[in-house]
């Protein structure tokens, strides 16, 4: 068997945690997979006294992420901080610069610094992978890029955004108000302290921004976003819709149109029972993709959740071990003038 | 911009002339995706004078396709013949033998031979893939292959068979006992003059036994799977369900157990409304993926019909120009003793 390859990770939320426990408790099925081992190396997080239910004893430990990224016996890094600033986009600059592969979770981070990350791992010759950072543990990012390659797409639609998708459902499940069913979703673990990501869109914007960069080949902002969230609902709107045989979920959508024009957007939309994203529930995500050789073609699973964005990052990581991915820039798209 | 990837393709049925079209129509949009220029080079068919509304004369033709598989100049070939033994066999052995990638969609060939082709693509270090082979355009080989490689599929549940499920659609919607909606299918298009492989459920247990190899990395046959198919099925079977509340539709189902063992099926079914299986009409095809990780993982999408497939057919071409995809064993699977 090759040689091994050297994973550093930097993270250790929900996500990070679930990636180190299935590299521990499936090496000989994922060497299998990868044909090489995947040995993880290096670790670093904010507090390295807090129990994360995972032994991290085996790993280098790095206070500073910034000291990961720049040691010289890792082949990948995997990104897992999360925010389009700061400590998260230092990481990733610094490991492609290096000539690390990076794999990252990280939507916020794309959206706003993919062209320039792109590039940057165009230019260096080594894969910047990202499955993780759209819909969780759907693949949506290889299918778009790799699956569909031989279609023009004219169309994404999704629901993208598992907290708004829970509390929309509370709404109508349990008739109450838009603070209440907010409430009861962080009581749940199911929105943040500060919803403001998710329930005013822009968690949702920022991913269709990478999805419509993929798919129209163009440089795009979550700034063009057209984008409503879900705050002013009120108890009457998704009793009214029900009363329709409506259902109310926030959808984001990417359209380029014939003329090329690209409209991107996220709002509520009243959805009939029979669309395929109006029977989602809690974190559930769902694309739908209109291209003109498949027709449309739909995913449908965990956009959340520890275990299910692992299987993402993993999947990520194996293909880099199996140079599986192109080494081209990710986003190679047209600047718009 | 690197060398042009050479292609030869055999078989020119409606898979074929689109797979040739979409070369000619889109070759700049592909070029770019690949990262060099996919050129057709010769193509074979039984057939030369047939119109197949695109235009042939650029290529070469060759009456014998095994002496296409032989050309020294092509780097892919891409077998659309069908069927398990005879041509589509020797063509892809030979092929393979004097290394060059090969892509087919023949679910025949890789269900009852796949694991011999898979040795033999490997021992060649040349990639052997086969999206087209198994729901046409929904990318359900490479999602486990690869999305889901950081996880352990315990069920593949799916409807894999478009002319059965038009037959059953039909049953129902036209109220009409089985030959009359088999006749009526037949004229539409969407069932053979012979429709003993779709009807009897010989088609889409070949093709869950190539999902299950992946999905379980053990070797199987299509004798292993109990089959059942839709033939028995009468107009008030149909009506029966129907008033249950429920509607017929032929599933194919991989399980694993937690002792490791392994139960292949192909049955008609009640599904429930709600079941993501129930409302597919005419060609579309479903895979619902039980993962450990993901959970589960729903896949919708056209799974016949000649753009579709070949939506299928070059994307497994675009990751043989971009090395996208591993040369190792496609069928990595355990001999079971």
């Amino acid at each position: 068997m090759t040689q091994a390859l050297r994973l550093g990770l930097v993270g250790l939320g929900a996500v990070g945690a679930a990636t180190v426990r299935r590299l521990q408790e499936q090496a000989d099925l994922l060497a299998d997979r990868a044909g090489r081992p995947l040995q993880l190396v290096a670790v670093s997080a904010r507090d390295a006294g807090k129990n994360r239910g995972v032994a991290l004893d085996a790993y280098r430990w790095y206070a500073d992420p910034l000291e990961l990224a720049a040691a010289p016996d890792l082949d990948v890094v995997i990104e897992l901080i999360g925010g389009a600033e700061g400590t998260a986009r230092a990481v990733v600059t610094a490991a492609l610069t290096q000539g690390k592969a990076v794999v990252t979770a990280n939507k916020a981070l794309l959206a706003t610094h993919g062209l320039t990350l792109g590039a940057l791992a165009a230019q260096q010759q080594v894969p910047l992978l990202f499955e993780a950072a759209v819909a969780g543990g759907v693949p949506i990012i290889k299918t778009i890029r790799e699956a569909l390659a031989a279609n023009r797409i004219s169309q994404i639609r999704g629901v993208l955004n598992g907290t708004c998708n829970d509390i929309l459902s509370r709404m109508a499940r349990e008739d109450c108000d838009f603070p209440h069913a907010l409430q009861a979703a962080q009581a749940a673990g199911y929105a943040e302290a500060d919803p403001t990501q998710d329930i005013d869109g822009y968690d949702p914007a920022q991913k269709m921004t990478i999805l419509a960069m993929l798919a129209f080949g163009v440089a795009l902002t979550p700034e063009q976003v057209k984008r409503s969230g879900i705050r002013h609902l009120t108890r009457h709107d998704v009793l009214q819709a029900r009363r329709d045989g409506k259902i109310i979920r926030l959808v984001a959508c990417a359209t380029q149109h014939a003329d090329g024009t690209i409209h991107l957007s996220v709002a509520p939309e009243m959805l009939l029972p029979h669309d395929p994203l109006a029977q989602l529930q809690g974190p559930m995500n769902a694309v739908i993709i209109q291209a003109d050789l498949v027709g449309q073609l739909i995913l449908t699973g965990a956009g959340a959740g520890g275990d299910a964005t692992a299987s993402a990052v993993i999947a990520d990581v194996l293909d880099v071990a199996r140079q599986g991915s192109a080494c081209g820039n990710p986003f190679p798209v047209k600047l718009r003038t």
